[in-house]
């Protein structure tokens, strides 16, 4: 399946404002896909981002799937505003173990103030991919608030 | 106030297993506290625990969170079990900038199979301490499977 | 399209326990549809089921919306097993008003213990569906516990 | 402990409000206290708010609860604002039993935009006092839309 992309100017602001989130960066993930409402981030397996049984941590595996939330809220945003986490819920559904995990946010309803996304996080070992975590989350839009 | 500690014994197993969580290390996270049934965790400042406006990335936040209502779990459960992560929900309430954010994981009930805890999450900078985030965490005890 | 129906015996079980819950017949829910690791429940729009500004409350609309989880997970138990709601979350996405409202409990991974599922809850009028409501849930097997 | 009232005004109209949820009379759940940020509403048990053990549904326990959380956010609203849900999570901590159930919804952060609360359901039977419900919801004040 193609997956359809943002715009290029769209694309850029997210790339410009991940660039700017410090715990990405240290932790090794990157944005594998920037669509309209949907981001996904992909989190290569590494000694740190475990837990103490050698999964990647919880805490590792939301903060990439919050991440791809935020964004894809994000991306149906006005140019001129930014985003914040209200809240997120996430069941850990399986030990997550591959070599890396790629986290899906995907907007399911956008409204001027709060956007509400899906979240899904999937570990990838050689050809399975398999759903490790989902979740549910809030964003608030900040009008007027440039990310940058 | 002065808070009661687990025994020398508890302390060890909490010690040992996050010891081998690469992420808190990663992180510059460290146990600040180990009671029965509630467990602190620091995270001190730095670049590499940012989200894009500089405050502290809500992966982060919830992290440690996790980790600490985990191990407030665990300070709980037989010697031959191990702990894992059912679920969470966390709101972000503030943003959280600060010298440190310390979370703090405490058990609410515990059961045979699943524990609960209540997660905060507060931002210290000078002698001021803030709430910056508050959870809620499910946890499952894997009885006759030690955590090393 | 067609939805599968779970075997007679499940249907039987599921349809033997929803009688069994006051609220269900108080609020006037009804099961609408029950398949392996799915349930729908409906709920028609009356005076005793609204909030303050006359729309369903968000008590009611959770309240189908855990039972249909809850019996989507029962359908793949045991015989012999009952099922509890350990918790759930739910974003209410938008005033629920239209002539009923259906919930539809869809299991998203099955465990010998734990069942998770997703929660949504589409409002009807006329011809129009919108989804109202999302949420997931976590449920526990009880084994040897029958339902009755 | 002696609890503090709300404002004569603040309750006339938080009463007012819980008069006009259809919902709340149809279980028998009534006004317990209104504080400011605080509200409690208890539910007698009787046959029509049960599961299929005979417990309180949790749909019921989660009602009142959604409840108590929003008048505990809208005490503290302007005049002519109102208050919707904007999502919650609860987690069921013991089957739910006894003469009568009482939701507390405590406000943890209230802001312009957006208010948290912390909700607890308690079961009494007689003398004893036991939490079977803990939650924490997000609510979002509409300004210049008075509730009535």
């Amino acid at each position: 399946m193609e997956e359809e992309n943002a715009t290029p100017e769209v694309q850029e602001r997210v790339r410009a404002s991940f660039e700017r989130q410090g715990l990405m960066a240290h932790l090794g993930a990157r944005l594998s896909h920037i669509g309209p409402g949907r981001v996904h981030i992909v989190l290569p397996s590494r000694p740190e981002v475990t837990q103490q049984h050698g999964y990647f941590h919880a805490g590792a595996t939301s903060a990439i799937a919050d991440s791809a939330g935020g964004y894809a809220a994000f991306t149906l945003f006005p140019e001129d505003a930014s985003v914040l986490t209200v809240e997120y819920k996430v069941n850990l559904l399986a030990p997550a173990q591959g070599e890396h995990i790629e986290a899906v946010g995907q907007v399911l309803r956008s409204g001027r103030t709060l956007t509400i996304c899906q979240l899904e996080v999937f570990a990838i070992q050689g050809t399975t991919r398999s759903l490790v975590a989902a979740g549910q989350q809030t964003l608030i839009c900040l009008h007027d608030r440039p990310d940058h």
